[in-house]
């Protein structure tokens, strides 16, 4: 059972605290960095999943990167509810590695183990890409 | 369209940067608040979102409270992947509120407005309750 409580603040400002006492700050979209909107943590949410299924994968497969990054990109109904209708989420890795064994490891993460990807399936198409690339860059 | 980008930091920490210059920091469940789990963040998203439409329905009715809090609790599933099957919201509101009108604005956000639960809802079932208490308490 996870369990998160969250307490209004002021405006539209709330703050999450988790039982591992982790702090969540949220807030309507801003150019500050007052706090991230609910729908950019469901996005935050996904990459730091996939990202962590992608560092597990490829270490049993002893595969060595030095750097990984994931940019998604969430586009929005217009419509209320504004739910994502499509989620793309772009991997960048930097290292020596065989393509056919990233794509395998990805399509694991978001088929298989990936807890946040199947949650939000039912809902917004997710697609992907990846790039491998010098370690140097 | 929403974009956020993430980055491995080392182990399983990952930290992500909103457009708007939030920066989420994610790790897996440890207890010194290394940094808050995916699956948490989900939570985090969806009582930020429906306290938020809460905040506005209420303010709409003319209705003053003198605190919020929203508590989420998530059941996951045992085999992979581990997503939520089950999530409780139980909303306390402070504050001379006329029950109806509560459970009015719950039902708005939930079913109508808030864009986390009507992604969320096509893999767990999500149910709620509120508890009106006295502004002293």
């Amino acid at each position: 059972m996870t369990e998160i409580k969250t307490t209004f603040i002021k405006d539209m400002k709330f703050v999450a605290m988790t039982t591992s006492g982790n702090k969540i700050v949220m807030d309507t979209l801003k150019e500050n960095g007052a706090g991230a909107t609910p729908m950019e943590l469901l996005l935050a949410a996904l990459t730091g999943c996939t990202g962590m299924d992608i560092v597990s994968i490829l270490k049993k497969m002893q595969l060595e990167f030095s750097k990984l990054e994931i940019v998604v990109k969430g586009e929005k109904s217009e419509e209320h509810p504004k739910i994502y209708k499509k989620i793309k989420l772009i991997y960048k890795l930097y290292g020596n590695l065989p393509p056919d064994k990233v794509k395998n490891a990805i399509e694991l993460s978001i088929n298989k183990y990936c807890s946040v990807s199947n949650m939000l399936k039912s809902a917004a198409e997710i697609t992907y890409e990846y790039q491998i690339l010098d370690s140097e860059q």
